[in-house]
């Protein structure tokens, strides 16, 4: 039993495959026109966003109100945060409220852990800092899942800024307990200290990794962080670290080419392969609802 | 049967005439308090507001849950917009996240055409630049046929910033379609290129226009656009198109005066003209949440 | 029967102890998790907030949806308010728009009572300029009749920045009509002109009322207030009129200690005063989604 989803590395294989299981009876559902479930009537989920973030906001209340869930946004910006309200007085002024469940974006990682701690009701991390985004790991699986018919034995490439990317590390984590096996591509400078330690091969050369990938998962570039502390240029780290047609067709015929959204089209993927029928872009998008309806519905419904 | 509403022009007389119809009969259940519709209910829209606007968006809003439809805001500021995210990229993630319909304002005239080349699902445009704003012109012709019986052979002068105005535009193309007789009122500088082409009269005299009006649509003047360029004065402007009530009482007695919202009091139209009975500017409000109810209905419904 | 909440001095002791009776129906249905009451079905309550307050706004949003009203919140940031577009103008659209109640935080003393003149449905006063504010003064006693059984007779301290408080004065106010006692403690300098003529005592020395307080509600400091006009400094402020552990000890044994947030911990109270069992800070945000449902279920029901 887990009463909150603040790390992928909190999900044992079974859970996870409960998750990933439950997304997709909720996208059948979807299919077949059943678009709103009663499931958590009378509950409320919080969208506690300290960071910009409208893709994961809106996937997350789309998710919470086709369960019939009361949805709550608030947008740290120009709230009492910014009269200097602690996240401890904010967390037990949303329980106080009746949050059943509250979604934080934060940019300081460990920032839902804390909070985790200080309320009763069910935390779920929808990105802290450079730390975890353990819901786009899920929808990622899910992904994965569905388009090659299994995690287990997959080569997954994970390649460009892992350094800076929470989407990377909960996928390595994810993905290792599923049975997948993770290459992170990089240069040297955007490879975490300590990135030995974690369940992941390494490489700094994208064109030896393509011929062996099931799945090349594309981070998307912090063009502000793109300077000359870390690259030449960005167009040197585009022709190094980007994918375009030529490379892709050095991929296996099936395998998939992912990228967590949004692109930089023409800088880490041209729009030859973000739209080609290998990207699977839009289909993670559409899995991002159905497993976030899956890990409210498990979490609140306390099923996991 | 049309998908999306993206122009006035895109209505023809009997599927413009079933949009104010079918608004009639939500006004009608409104008042005899039947406030809430079970119609659209599992089905999303999402308000993807690029330009500000707070009257058309709680506009729409009202309307989708009045229709028991679960609604998103998407304001663009702050969003992956602000990150380079295109148009198109936005517009497959929203539709990938199950948005039945994506109601958009946004600055650039054509925008939401260029949205429905995407997407499967429904888009009405709710303001683009300089363009188009065709559920003001469906609200703005529902009132003129509640107030005076009928739309055919109305005479009705639109007095004010026609070159930059979307809401003169689109009730052009309606009022034309519906059988109205259209006179555009405005400065030379303030026409633009090619308005002979339009389906209306032209005139730079507002006074010889109103004894003939059936209706007088003053809009609003972009204080901003009011400089040299256009205009000796704003007080010059004021006095030669602004509406008062001494030229109000040139106006045939039945004749109403109309505003789009909200007004500059004082500039182009006086306090006295406003609150007059003859003014319906509260009336359009009220009409707007009928008529994109009706949208809504018809468009999401399949029975346009 | 009132139609709306504009000020606490509105509420006569009768109609004041009908909302706290309400509230605790509201708050005893939440208990036995029936979350969410069929109410208000098909009514819309429009959040009409001109300053940014995060806390009030999700307090009453909360309420409304748990009454099953549809919620609209309106920001009049960016909105067509910057266009210069009046009050008057706003109230009217949003009475247009079929707004059935308006909940309005403004930082004009009075706006709530203008709005109220202009529209026909119900208008509840979230905070208006340093004036009133009658939401929180009856979560307020509502916290102090749950935790001390009564209000008839208490001593109650409100400590602070009484002047710039609206808190302080709709509780004064409420306190009054329900039989407590309230004295006024802060410096001269942060009294109001004509305190005189209030209906409570004042005092200097936040010391010598403790022993006597059933009550100590402390108030927000404004730092941007503290300053030289008012104060040598907030660390002379804080040594005279914080409250800290060894003057929460001087009170008696059932005192109470209140707050209505956000605090600035270490400021007019320290985190060993905020986190004690005698802080009623936690359960006050809580009371004030019932408060609130109370409100709103007797405007809106036609029960007062």
């Amino acid at each position: 039993m887990i009463r909150h989803l603040l790390s992928a590395g909190d999900l044992d294989a079974a859970t996870a495959t409960l998750v990933l299981d439950t997304a997709q009876e909720m996208a059948s559902l979807a299919d077949r026109e059943v678009k709103k479930l009663p499931t958590l009537r009378g509950r409320t989920v919080v969208n506690l966003f300290y960071e910009d973030s409208t893709r994961t906001r809106i996937s997350f209340e789309a998710a919470a109100k086709r369960l019939s869930a009361d949805v709550i946004n608030f947008s740290a910006k120009g709230s009492s945060v910014s009269k200097g309200e602690s996240l401890k007085d904010t967390a037990l002024t949303l329980q106080a409220m009746g949050a059943d469940a509250v979604v934080i974006r934060h940019s300081a990682s460990g920032a839902p852990h804390r909070l985790a701690n200080w309320i009763d009701g069910t935390v779920v991390n929808a990105g802290d800092g450079t730390h975890e985004h353990p819901t786009q790991a899920l929808l990622d699986a899910y992904t994965m899942r569905s388009r090659l018919g299994r995690l287990s034995g997959l080569n997954v490439a994970i390649v460009g800024d892992v350094l800076h990317s929470r989407v990377a590390r909960s996928n390595v984590l994810l993905l290792h307990t599923l049975g997948a096996k993770v290459t992170l591509v990089a240069p040297p400078t955007l490879l975490p200290v300590g990135v030995d330690a974690w369940p992941a091969e390494t490489s700094y050369h994208l064109d030896s990794v393509l011929p062996d990938a099931d799945v090349v998962m594309m981070l998307r570039v912090q063009r502000e962080r793109m300077d000359q502390a870390y690259f030449p240029s960005a167009r040197e780290y585009s022709r190094r670290y980007g994918l375009d047609g030529a490379r892709m067709r050095r991929l296996p015929e099936h395998a998939i080419v992912m990228h967590p959204g949004p692109m930089n089209r023409g800088m880490e993927i041209t729009p030859e392969v973000a739209d080609s029928p290998r990207s699977t872009i839009v289909e993670q998008v559409a899995n991002g609802v159905s497993v976030r309806m899956a890990v409210l519905y498990l979490l609140l419904g306390g099923k996991v």
